[in-house]
């Protein structure tokens, strides 16, 4: 049973959560329940006639699932989409507490965390960047020890940097910073996604991974060394490798995660290759997260139009993921 | 008639000339001559026993593109592919010196030049970054009113900066240089291209484009004030857009051309998109000048496995542009 959080209620994640259930079967996910308001989750789900029903325990979830989209409430709350508030955002914070909460004690297998605007939940007490933050406080790992992924069907990409202003980039990049991560990746995807021995490909920083120092000293300097370690450690890295050429298909093909100096390195690829079902996964902590690698999107929310791939796409690589920790 | 440059008789250039004259047909190319050295390009074209004819003239390619592929003779050369050395750089500079001369005379409606190795070419006098910046000179054109554009069957982005380390970027990109570079995109897409009134994406520098400032400066600082200028100037531009959004399908759709802040930002999501390809076209110029987007790739040169998708289109593009010119 995997803990979906709601996340903010004006936004698309409640639709979302309703849109997965009813893809559940088609799709085959596993099963989820959502950890929200049952208020809210019955409004959303009323244009689409989907039964909401609330239960007292991922258990009691798992029995009526097949029924009915199951949630665990955490409170009252108005569906009123595309018009958040405080009390709103107070919810979201309550339902990915509880939700992370269970999945760190074993009641649930694994944690989705639907859309929360940063914004709005630093107003109500939100003390972290982001969700990602606040799960690895809350399991105890140094925020920097977190390391995220973005995975869809043609590519898995992992940014050292992520952010940041461009300009901080170059001085924000360390050997020590690349290695730490890439490994941290290299572990997560043996025992998470069981690939026994993942091949990193590590991308350059500049043009052409500076064209043996034309262009940069970065990859030779920085980059480099940091592959060379990960090779000592028994790692399959190579790089650093020309960015621009990394990610067509035949380049694809050759490794299993790209990892990327900066935030846009990694997301423009991802972004135009997988842009309806890329996947936010949390490496490195103790239990399974994934995330809809999306927003809020408060200006669709209600309208029916926001797409369900990345949230179903969220749902099955978490269950799987968590499959694969069990075996 | 198009005049297509042999490129480093060493790499793949004239064995691509030859796989694309065979095209022709297929692909409804408009005619081309290669000028270069008819025994290389015999040599290069016996695998695939195709015919190779030495011409006098663009006119005398013309009567006899049919039944051969015509070559402009500009010296003897040997072809030894993979093993490049200074005469074989010598025949590249000739023949990139005369396909020039006669595109800028008009005797060729279009230049398209085959790919050369710069530090080959700078041993036997070639002074210049580029083949690019070799054009613009013989054309009487700045160097920095040259405008790269690189052209896909998906996409078509302009880099604002090329050549430079990444930690250049911020400080070379100035609201001048983005609005100049744009607006000369702007005026070769129509007059190029045909597109009468060209919409420009203009990406922004930093992560989500800044947010509002969080992340760097440039973005509303730099950028914004460009895309203002353009929109007073009565261009269709908009942004600075957040970069990692901009290049799925759904949004390729909005705009004609993306102004990308440095080279991964462009050559990352064209060269995942449309990596056999891709054309580089130099804007700006008095002449049409395409290339394929590759280099010489050495280490595959007469093996034969060489893609001549490239180097197709280039000449297609050539032929169209040339084309609209005339319209």
């Amino acid at each position: 049973m995997i803990a979906l959080s709601m996340g903010d209620p004006a936004g698309v994640g409640p639709e979302l959560a309703v849109a997965a259930w009813t893809l559940a079967v088609a799709e085959r996910l596993p099963p989820f329940v959502v950890i929200g308001s049952h208020a809210v989750m019955a409004a959303a789900a009323r244009r689409s006639d989907v039964p909401v029903v609330a239960v007292s325990s991922p258990e009691h979830a798992r029995a009526l699932f097949a029924g009915a989209l199951p949630v665990i409430d955490v409170g009252h709350g108005d569906y009123r989409p595309g018009d958040p508030d405080d009390a709103g955002a107070a919810l979201a914070l309550a339902s990915l507490t509880l939700a992370t909460e269970l999945t760190r004690h074993g009641a649930t297998s694994a944690l989705v965390t639907g859309p929360i605007a940063k914004s709005r939940l630093a107003r109500v007490g939100f003390d972290y960047p982001g969700q990602t933050e606040f799960v690895a406080a809350a399991c105890g790992v140094a925020a920097h020890d977190a390391v995220m992924m973005l995975a869809g069907p043609s590519l898995r990409v992992v940014p050292i940097t992520v952010h940041v202003a461009l300009a901080q980039v170059p001085a924000l990049l360390t050997t020590s910073l690349i290695t730490n991560r890439a490994d941290i990746a290299a572990t997560a995807l043996d025992r998470d996604f069981g690939i026994a021995r993942p091949r990193l490909a590590v991308a350059g920083l500049n043009p052409h991974a500076g064209e043996d120092g034309r262009m940069g000293h970065e990859d030779a300097e920085v980059i480099a060394p940091a592959v060379a370690r990960l090779r000592d450690a028994g790692i399959a890295a190579t790089g650093p490798l020309p960015a621009d050429t990394m990610f067509h298909a035949a380049a694809r093909a050759t490794y299993d995660v790209a990892i990327c100096m900066y935030h846009d390195q990694a997301l423009i690829p991802i972004k135009a290759l997988d842009f309806d079902d890329g996947v936010n996964v949390t490496l490195g902590l103790p239990i399974v997260r994934t995330s809809p690698d999306h927003g809020t999107a408060f200006a669709i929310a209600g309208t029916g139009t926001a797409r369900p791939g990345a949230t179903v796409a969220a749902i099955r690589m978490a269950g799987q993921c968590a499959a694969q920790r069990d075996a």
